[in-house]
């Protein structure tokens, strides 16, 4: 099934509003998850609006309408309380401070704590690139990760963003989870029935589980075990590099803004009343102007890039990428021809609109 | 051989003064050099200061004594021309710099160009933390790294640190290289004799290398092949997000500043005139108060590394470790003990004192 944005756009921020999101923060919401989509980013975009949103809007872990606070509003900083509402709308607002900041004067940073999920963490930092900023975007999640030789998850993939504007090439954009790959992409593997590589996830005697089915149950039943950190098991590869980075976000995110570390997010059980996940996250913005002429800068971006592109490559590849090119080009394709979407996905939806009383009008 | 770190620093420092360099210029550059040694940071310590500086300012390579230019000084940014000096003393100047804007205005950032390489990253981002400020040091270096898919170096092993204060714990230390391992640890493993893992260095077909000595002579030759990103080849792994990384580090260092990449940094090639390496640097402070009581943030940084500690471990496992606990460890130890050289470290700097005709006195 291949959908347009605009349709699908629409009926995400639909389903938001009719389980009590106001207007403009479903339309920033369902914004994010296509724009996912959209990218190609599948496990971000609307697969996870029911599960992810729309069904903890309902349970009330997530606030339909929240009272969001600007605890601290300086030059260069500030911190908001996102009042446990959806983590998308909250994020815009904090990721436009930053911008605004920078723009006065020449950096700027926002911490966001009391949120929720914020889907790719590349949205808010991308936000930067029509500004001529370089944007940043990190949040802390679920304890999905173990770090270096634990073999019980205590830190998210906590993913990092960075978008830096370039010339007639794309812009730079950097959106990765600190772990080996992020817990959507096991999601993804599920649903294709494809076998996980060794390196993503161990199970509780550490040893490395393939099945992505299992891997989803484990961690529904918040068994031990979890995704390895970036550079996988032990210090061999340097798995404490990537554990090292999600610690970083954890710092950036929780502890600069007052909120709970990633193993105390998501605080719900089955049987007990509906508690805020509590996860936080850390934007910023630094203008380009600020240390150079913007167009030295964006011709500087093209050449690196090119550079890039022209290496030699290993026997088998014939394309070397830069981060941000594959969506961009996804992006384009997606933008006309529609966005495919997976049969479970369309099904979950479908369930979704009927228990909302709303149009499937795909 | 075991030596006090006041006696190595008080001889690299007299080395590097009998060549031209400045005092303070070269005391701040034994410092940094003997810090490595002590954090147990061995790969980046005095066993680089014949081959790395000495004779490169010999060879008029660095500038001794370079003319430093601060070519933009605002609010919470500025950019500095390093003139081609040593890259350790303008490194240490830049991070002050950002320190007191994070002191005046929450957050700093610096950036320099024209410089050269500038020891441990991490030495840079701690010093922010007897400022009560998270520290963040970049810098791009020599083309070492391939891009994913590619079979020539382009990247350097453009490190990333940084440094947050803690309370009773050690502060959190984040200082890596964004490839798998840094170049210094192959230097590590030549003078050790030890095979390589597969996954750090490939050679010019993308085939594992094993062999120190040939990684080391490949990289001497300029021939093709290289380190891999952390994550390692091709991205079932994500070697293309330790590629990701080392481009967010060339464009803070190099592109911000004006500076070239890192490939094309270290123009010199025998036979040709000496030309300036042209590395170029980042630094970073955020003013821990200006989000959040210091007091509370130290208190949740223990919390996090406790729980952290306290996590269950994998079969042969004892311990979990945060960031920067190690060398914190190894550097109270070896201020106690003095610092172990390897034999093959000492000949080649009694060697450099014999040709500068100093003492050897250790």
């Amino acid at each position: 099934m291949q959908v347009q944005a605009n349709a699908l756009r629409a009926f995400c921020q639909h389903a938001l509003q009719e389980v009590g999101v106001e207007e403009e923060d479903a339309h920033i919401t369902a914004t994010v998850l296509v724009e996912a989509d959209l990218r190609g980013i599948i496990s971000h975009g609307v697969a996870r609006l029911r599960q992810f949103y729309v069904d903890r809007v309902r349970d009330g872990k997530i606030v339909a309408r929240p009272q969001v606070h600007v605890l601290l509003d300086a030059p260069a900083t500030a911190v908001i309380d996102a009042g446990g509402g959806l983590g998308h709308p909250v994020s815009h607002r904090a990721m436009q401070m930053a911008i605004q900041k920078a723009r006065d004067l020449g950096v700027g940073f926002v911490t966001v704590r009391n949120s929720n999920h914020y889907g790719i963490a590349g949205y808010y930092a991308t936000m930067a690139l029509e500004h001529d900023c370089i944007g940043l975007s990190m949040t802390n999640s679920s304890p999905l990760v173990v770090p270096t030789f634990g073999r019980v998850a205590k830190l998210g993939t906590n993913p990092i963003a960075v978008a830096a504007p370039a010339g007639d090439e794309y812009p730079y954009v950097l959106d990765m989870a600190t772990s080996t790959v992020p817990a959507g992409k096991i999601e993804v593997y599920d649903r294709l029935g494809k076998p996980l590589p060794e390196g993503w996830v161990i199970d509780e005697a550490g040893q490395p589980v393939t099945d992505a089915a299992q891997a989803i149950e484990h961690r529904r039943q918040h068994a031990e075990g979890g995704h390895l950190p970036l550079g996988g098991a032990g210090e061999l590869l340097s798995g404490h590099k990537g554990y090292g980075l999600a610690l970083w976000v954890e710092i950036f995110c929780a502890l600069l803004s007052g909120a709970p570390c990633s193993y105390e997010t998501y605080p719900n059980r089955p049987g007990r009343k509906p508690q805020p996940a509590q996860v936080s996250h850390f934007f910023g913005a630094w203008r380009v102007e600020q240390f150079r002429p913007l167009d030295e800068f964006r011709a500087a971006m093209d050449d690196l890039q090119r550079e890039l592109k022209d290496t030699p490559k290993v026997a088998g590849q014939s394309r070397i990428y830069v981060h941000g090119e594959k969506e961009y080009i996804e992006r384009d394709r997606r933008s006309r021809e529609g966005i495919p979407l997976n049969p479970k996905v369309v099904v979950d939806l479908q369930l979704m609109a009927e228990e909302l009383r709303i149009d499937f009008d795909l």
